[in-house]
């Protein structure tokens, strides 16, 4: 009998969800609104009604169906329990239960962090294929990541496990990052920070630059100007890749991982961003994580659903 | 049927022996000195003849070895390859392999460094009791360190897991570690690091010390200063635990573990050096992960044969 797995990753938005066959093939992907409104508390109902869908139209019965992963933004652990989804208008509660209510008939329920989860998900069929563990870094608006090590997600004791972007690298900066506390590497290393950075660097300096009369200067537009050799945008990606590449070393030292993914929007500049981070890790590595791979991320959005896939696959 | 383990760590002098049962009791613990000529070849046929030596004496017959773990002075994969090991004159080789010629009759050995051996003892029956996940920080004459994560070593791709004394926390510093990189988290942290960095302190400072006038000025003697009130070794301390605080806050970015155990020589020395550590840990740490417990080691030099054991019980 052919087996399914249901794959939801919940953004602020949308609701990805993927339908995979149990060798691992996505068979259809499709979005659903993501309804914040009333805490949050259409969401589950929402994905409930959309998979009991599919697999009506699919004449999918319900022992086809081996489990639904879920993808969250904010902290769950290993047993279910979301510990507040602010985006979301998410409380305290245990998804697995919830979702048990609304499908009876697919017990299998896994969940995981949006970031962890999208990490198993490229680790298994992305940029870190063949591999059984990495460090997913993802370069959006903040500094997200995730970490894989035999192919497990560490989630951590409080969901803070991946935490990338709050790693502290700056003593001198002033201004705080959105958690509270001050030199944060999000706020040197994500596309808002790097734009901000860059603003910053621009100012002090008294050269001239492709950046100089860019309004709402972004990140693609510096690393356009660094790579069409822009000294001062190469100097802002290197300051960039230096607090990167630095935070990388440190993090090979906790966990040597096999390989490190780069993804979210900044990724797609690719060969800039990659030789940037390079730059700074290969220096400050300890010597035997000195060759660990720094590769791109492959599976762009989709590596949600195909994450939230693996973790029932596998459990 | 009575069933034991035995444990042994390996180290450049001695290597510890330990004989449990499987229920985990301690039964007996000796030494045996490390003889590195050779390029180390004997050492392993000195702890098979001991092994058998004690199986003989406490009439224990190989079918109620359940196995020999080894703790290793250098990186090993979970497969037992040793990759060289300095202090021993070891080069390239699998340790199950050759002790498996040696002691035929006991077929279960499992290897692991040293220091992630000794977290896991740490946490199973020691500092990290009732725990499943940590990260032990031994500031010996060097600062070393390991990841236990839901009861398992993490050993990293290249055993640079837990390499927690290389982290880069420094870049101002020009003098180069032993490693050969300039500004890891040992320079600063060690017994001999907080040694040099205290002398280089006291040499730019005009306040009076009690530290002034010690030759061969030693971690020890910083600590008992401290502790006794004087404001110069107050502030060698502090600096000391802003760069172990803060490097602590972001290896829990990265693993969030359930607790830190704090181990090695200078941990003797107590609440001062926690209390150093804590203030910078507690004001860089990502929130979710503030309040991670900080405490001390409890086994001494025994963490690693409880670890040695712990890893062949549990595999």
């Amino acid at each position: 009998m052919q087996k399914f797995v249901f794959g939801a990753d919940i953004g602020g938005t949308t609701v990805k969800i993927g339908l995979f066959q149990a060798d691992g093939e996505l068979l259809k992907k499709w979005e659903i609104p993501t309804r914040t409104d009333s805490k949050g508390s259409k969401i589950l109902p929402d994905i409930a009604a959309s998979v009991a869908d599919t697999m009506k139209q699919h004449a999918i019965s319900a022992n086809q169906v081996y489990g639904i992963g879920f993808g969250v933004p904010g902290p769950v652990d290993n047993r279910c329990n979301v510990n507040r989804c602010v985006n979301l208008g998410w409380g305290v509660f245990n998804l697995k239960e919830r979702m048990n209510q609304l499908l009876p008939e697919i017990p299998h329920v896994m969940a995981g962090n949006d970031a962890n989860v999208a990490t198993l998900g490229e680790l298994w069929n992305g940029g870190g294929r063949g591999y059984t563990s990495a460090v997913m870094i993802t370069l959006g608006t903040g500094v997200g990541g995730g970490v894989v090590v035999q192919k497990r997600i560490i989630a951590g004791r409080n969901g803070g496990a991946g935490e990338i972007g709050h790693m502290f690298v700056e003593p001198a900066e002033i201004i705080p990052c959105s958690c509270g506390k001050c030199g944060c590497l999000e706020q040197y290393a994500s596309a808002r920070g790097i734009a901000h950075m860059a603003k910053q660097m621009l100012v002090k300096s008294n050269c001239k630059s492709m950046l100089d009369d860019i309004p709402d200067l972004n990140s693609k537009h510096i690393c356009e100007a660094a790579a069409a050799g822009d000294p001062m945008a190469q100097r802002i990606m290197d300051r960039f890749g230096q607090y990167l590449g630095r935070a990388m070393s440190n993090i090979s030292c906790t966990v040597d991982p096999d390989v490190f993914i780069i993804g979210g929007g900044m990724s797609k500049a690719g060969t800039i961003v990659i030789d940037a981070i390079d730059k700074y890790y290969r220096s400050s590595a300890f010597h035997v994580s000195r060759e660990t791979p720094i590769v791109l991320a492959k599976l762009g959005n989709d590596a949600g659903i195909y994450g939230c896939a693996k973790m029932v696959m596998d459990n």
